[in-house]
């Protein structure tokens, strides 16, 4: 790969979660689903925030754990994103900036995006997200000059729901290209998948080279009911598949073949916030410093162990050292 | 004593606190004096907040620790101060309540006080306290029914600080006196006993029962060098005394006798934020609900174990529970 400032640059939802544990009966009485993220205005937000118990706020943000994850390892990130003029802003990137990722974003008019996210006892997690300020990223926030000094652009799912930010990937997307970069896409949500699955499909067939995504999510994007199916349809779109299946592994598929990788031990899962985005950034440092497509998800494995085995979606321990560890 | 909802109100700061880890060095290199509390504008918050490492945020607050204690013990306290129209706001107001503190305060038109709050090897803590909201809290904030409805109404020494406060403390003890109720005063910190020794010891020899301080502020309050001596000046005082010694236990001395306790045993000392708050937490606990001096003193020793053994000055195990434990 040509030289580049950064490993990784992503493009997502600067966010400071609220996590608060509960029980099942809590998430079914108020009308959510175990497991997906749903959007809410700040008057939902509230509404659920003043039923929830005992609270603890922690930056957190699909893509921006990503990357804080690879500046976790080592690796050199970038991330762009929108925070509100306001003491959560602050914070989010203070927490970001002091692990080594290069804040690229800004800060908008509305207030900065929180999400409540729901911690039920094994260990699931379900998110009501108040997006904010995130729904004010659009073609400006996009840095082309840094896009073109990364190894590779990611994207996360979620921004499809936010108005102006497809002509911000796009604008992104094509400065990744142009430079002859690699672009990434996590597909977040099965309902993003759902909401958006022919925007998905389309920018997975003309521009992404790396798509990261859970069985569920891929299943729903294919419409696709077994992994052999999936494959077929991936081997079609002519992306490097990376699908995570919870505690049964992964399986990365180069258009050819498929390797299976299992998931690494955890000694008691505690929340699974932020598992999907560890594993990415697992993978990715591992992409962007020559390792092997096995050793990239063996990576990611470790990564999104670490971070389920806490509260909150930020690496605890210093993932260069779990690494290192395990001869990685 | 005659019944009452509240087993004690508290008078105090609404923060949230930033709690970080650092060396020595950083504390000598941005001027301040290890363990102690410095007031800072908003330019010098942000200033420190820039420069620190990796941080989390908690609620805090002296007195409202002390009340968030009594909740965790299953008392019924009641808080009043007053936190900014933000989301740090709502963050204080929600973590206070759901410990099942009644929060009796309102929201002013500054943000809301945060406090930085650097953590050293040794565990000793080091503050820098923007008072934002705080500064605002006067004499309407005070609510008499409720002050006359609680055994004991509590004040933090810090509430010296601000310029409307000692009206609202004047109001405030006036009240609790009127309804035959007891006035706690808490010296907070040593250089809040520099700043007001002269309105403190006023207070105290009109309105205060019950007088908190750790040994180095009561030595500066009586200017007194050594034990004896402080206890002879207390005796003219008229107050029940509780002199916290860190590691070295605590005194109560009652006007007639000294009685010393052994502070309870903590595996590791982590960060000694909140310790003379949750040292008054169970001494208010037991003395409002029947128990020894001695007793009030050792609930008091276990609480404040419990609140230096993590990060954050707000008790992570229920406090009821170590109480039971202890046969207190």
């Amino acid at each position: 790969m040509p030289e580049a400032r950064y490993d990784v640059i992503g493009i997502g939802s600067a966010i400071v979660d609220i996590l608060s544990r509960t029980e099942d009966d809590f998430i079914n009485a108020h009308g959510m689903v175990k497991g997906t993220m749903a959007l809410c205005d700040a008057a939902r937000s509230k509404f659920i925030y003043d039923r929830i118990g005992k609270a603890v706020e922690i930056s957190g943000g699909s893509a921006a754990n990503s990357m804080a994850g690879i500046a976790s390892m080592g690796g050199k990130p970038c991330f762009i994103g929108k925070v509100g003029k306001d003491k959560l802003g602050e914070i989010f990137i203070h927490d970001i900036e002091v692990l080594g990722v290069d804040f690229a974003g800004s800060a908008g008019t509305l207030p900065t995006a929180t999400c409540v996210i729901l911690v039920t006892p094994d260990g699931q997690r379900t998110m009501n997200t108040f997006l904010g300020a995130c729904t004010e990223v659009g073609p400006d926030d996009i840095d082309e000059k840094k896009i073109a000094d990364s190894h590779v652009l990611y994207i996360e799912g979620y921004q499809w729901d936010t108005p102006q930010a497809k002509a911000a990937i796009r604008k992104a997307t094509k400065a990744a290209k142009s430079a002859g970069r690699q672009v990434a896409l996590s597909l977040s949500d099965p309902f993003v998948v759902d909401r958006h699955r022919g925007d998905l499909l389309g920018l997975i067939k003309d521009e992404v080279d790396i798509l990261f995504g859970n069985e569920d999510e891929i299943f729903r994007l294919y419409e696709a009911g077994d992994v052999a199916t999936a494959v077929e349809r991936l081997r079609g779109a002519n992306v490097l598949a990376v699908m995570t299946r919870g505690a049964k592994g992964a399986l990365v598929f180069d258009g050819q073949t498929t390797a299976a990788v299992d998931a690494a031990p955890v000694e008691k899962l505690i929340d699974t916030t932020g598992a999907g985005d560890l594993f990415a950034a697992g993978f990715l440092y591992g992409y962007t410093h020559g390792r092997s497509l096995t050793s990239c998800a063996r990576i990611g494995a470790i990564a999104a162990a670490e971070v389920i085995s806490h509260m909150g979606a930020r690496p605890e321990t210093p993932l260069r050292d779990l690494i290192v560890k395990h001869a990685l």
